[in-house]
């Protein structure tokens, strides 16, 4: 989770929205990333996208069974999904997003009967930095 | 529409989930594309993903406002939030999805409060191409 932490920090110094994220397999740190959709002019590169499209690359499959994927944010509906598709086994994240989340927030996407695959899911975790940072970030724009 | 569909059979030529997308920005294609999860093992490579980012970057823009988006099926969540993100303004598609949607299938993402755009919709688009084009596909593999 710090490295996921690390992650939206260099996002935040990039003027990205400060959510990171970062995919371990067995052990390994395999992909680690902030969001970049304002760099790229991508608007689905959110963080969980690219460590799970990188990951996939860098292990040549695309399937990412037994992973774990630490994001500072709830998912939203894009990044849920992705996460299904890719088969990852357990996902923690920090603080939930009322506004955009598909997890606890919204649609349940992971119990909803278009979801074939939901991983275990621990939330929560360091709630109040993630949330502090998005907060501090937002009010900045202001 | 016509144009989806063969980025579809192309897809299919390639082993692919015959699924196909097209963009169109004031009368203009921007991007077209098949599905390419399977060739590239990225498995948030819909077709529709693939459209959006290529004409992102195309237009060197994180929004696609106006834009016209035509797939061969039911958007899954993780491309309706994307199409929701990219501010894509009409959503034409052919079959539904009964398993795997997010529009008419499983939870309306575009009517949930956890969406913030929705784009105008159509759909039943040369529904029974599009399904035909799915069944022989998962049917030759079974």
């Amino acid at each position: 989770m710090q490295i996921a932490f690390e992650e939206a920090r260099k996002a935040d110094a990039r003027g990205e929205v400060p959510i990171g994220a970062c995919l371990i397999l067995n052990g390994t740190v395999i992909a680690a990333a902030g969001n970049e959709t304002r760099q790229t002019n991508d608007p689905t590169a959110h963080a969980e996208m690219l460590v799970i499209r990188r990951a996939c690359v860098i292990l040549n499959q695309e399937r990412l069974v037994g992973a774990d994927l630490y994001v500072t944010l709830e998912p939203c509906p894009m990044c849920a999904a992705a996460i299904s598709f890719a088969r990852i086994g357990r996902l923690y994240y920090g603080a939930q997003d009322a506004k955009g989340g598909a997890v606890e927030s919204g649609p349940n996407y992971f119990r909803s009967a278009i979801c074939h695959h939901a991983p275990e899911v621990y939330s929560g975790l360091s709630e109040s930095e993630s949330a502090d940072m998005l907060r501090r970030f937002f009010s900045e724009k202001r």
